[in-house]
């Protein structure tokens, strides 16, 4: 049998990234224990040195030569979380160097989703991206996995943590949005330029990847009509209570026919409906199959240790593998 | 590559086994397109041939013979549908035969945990059970797949339809348990003898295989303490309501320090807690990992084509591994 030891090169040590390496040295012992891998973060692209972290991250691993991840032939699995926007060509690189590829960027996967399974596919590695939809809610990799004996009729998605958070402390509080929003930002939950959130263009990256994923289709961010929470009053909310209803910012995709619906806006949840009572910064999805029926995942959509959560499932997956050499499927979109 | 034809055994074609054939059918095409694997369901092991049933069967599928798929050398996977006590000891002369073994019966996982994992590992077959716990939720799969970087604090489910369904109706009209258990028995959302549901066996055997996967502690049935709900009164809904509380029927499992503590019987639930909202028929199951955090599965615990769906799930896992001649975790309690 192979070597059971799994090198990793981990791009970014922002709050996802700390998060990761957090998640896999409390779980280290335990996840080698249950798999029989032993993988190590051996490398980290990472400008700030001295930052202040909460747990030591030995210098030598710190470098800010990506070609020190890509070239290292030691390394095979490299994570993605600089957040930033050309991502994508970081990953591109990583594939081309035969690494594997695990991201959490949802708006670097949404950009470049057929350019990036092609690379995975052409290079012959695995591209996971389970953290990029749900932080850690498992969505991509049930959908993909253990549900796929459904053809699937709708998928309605809570999809943003800080415009949930929003709208519930509109509605229990009876509070203007801007108060609220104020609130969030000195709380953190929500962004100094809240823009990508608030406007809905974090949930429309997020729709664009579980659309390819659940309907087989590709409809880029841009395409999707988005509208994102800023509009909503404490009237609209206590009109919607009036009709038995909840306000929610819902990512919703169904099939019409053979058409295939999709929209980003403000939408009112019956109190019955299980989304009704998925509050604050929780995230969940929500999706029909034609065999399972009604089916809700809930769960935290952010935050460092629930992100590392989801990477480090993907990471696992991808390591399992290469262990035993197994063949596998290269993209989570399970298959062909 | 190998052959992309994987040809399956079913053994019983009741409500569950005619769900997973319909699953089949239904989605066939799909599956095909999705994972390049082409399942069909050459033998039925079934008395009852002549059975009413809404979708055609073609008669020469149907054996009373369980040799006729075991010695089959072209069936690669058998499906254990039978429902009945013995079905262990038909899966194991599966697994000896060389068969993959996919089953929903959660008394006979329950049963013979080690004994079936065993012969599992030392036939190199895979066994898989997703349809054991839960219905049409993937909660085993993704425990041992998806959100294996976490080590888990404590598990907690609504994991019976049956009493689920009579506790609620309890609480929201007021009634009396005899009364709702005489309209659900009418509705067919109980069995005649409903002993298994109300007095909580069928979920003392979930947890069982549940805490199996998550702590990786072997607990038999008869060793959790159970207590089911034919002792529940309206008198004590309403009292549990006075304290924000809804009474539910709860499997739970948690470590306190080194210790495991588990139990089935009915809690109450704070109204604000997630599991408080699964009402009727559905299931749920609450998870807390110490990276992920907070998660919940909702879905529908039972029904021939959600537990079809979870049954699906798996023969088309084990079809894929098949046609890759991948390596693959010979059980869903990931690895070793």
């Amino acid at each position: 049998m192979a070597s059971n030891k799994v090198k990793i090169g981990l791009m970014g040590l922002g709050n996802i990234g700390l998060g990761t390496y957090k998640t896999l040295e409390m779980n280290r012992e335990a996840i080698l224990a249950a798999t029989g891998v032993d993988f190590e973060i051996t490398k980290i692209l990472e400008r700030d040195v001295d930052r202040e972290r909460d747990i030591v991250v030995p210098r030598e691993k710190f470098t800010q030569d990506a070609d020190d991840l890509f070239k290292d032939p030691e390394i095979q699995i490299v994570i993605g979380l600089l957040g930033i926007k050309n991502e994508g060509d970081f990953m591109l690189r990583a594939m081309e160097n035969g690494k594997h590829v695990v991201t959490a960027n949802k708006a670097a996967i949404a950009a470049q989703y057929d350019e990036l399974r092609e690379a995975a596919i052409r290079n012959n590695v695995m591209l996971r991206y389970e953290a990029s939809v749900g932080g850690g809610i498992p969505i991509l990799t049930c959908l993909t996995g253990a549900l796929q004996a459904n053809q699937y009729q709708e998928v309605l998605g809570i999809l943003n943590g800080t415009t949930n958070y929003i709208l519930t402390q509109m509605t229990d509080y009876d509070l203007n949005y801007e108060d609220v929003l104020k609130d969030a930002q000195a709380k953190g939950f929500a962004e100094p330029d809240p823009t990508a959130d608030v406007e809905g263009i974090d949930v429309a990256n997020k729709l664009s990847i579980l659309i390819s994923l659940v309907f087989g289709e590709r409809v880029r961010p841009d395409e999707i009509p988005t509208t994102g929470i800023t509009g909503v009053t404490k009237e609209d909310i206590v009109a919607a209570a009036e009709r038995g209803c909840k306000i929610k910012l819902i990512a919703s995709a169904r099939k019409n026919g053979d058409k295939l619906e999709y929209s980003v806006k403000p939408t009112e949840i019956p109190f019955t409906h299980p989304l009704a009572g998925v509050s604050n910064e929780f995230n969940a999805v929500y999706v029909t199959g034609n065999a399972v029926d009604e089916l809700m995942f809930y769960g935290r959509g952010a935050g460092p240790l629930p992100t590392g959560s989801a990477v480090m499932g993907d990471v696992i997956e991808i390591g399992k593998a290469i262990v035993k050499n197994a063949a596998y499927d290269l993209v989570v979109a399970g298959g062909k």
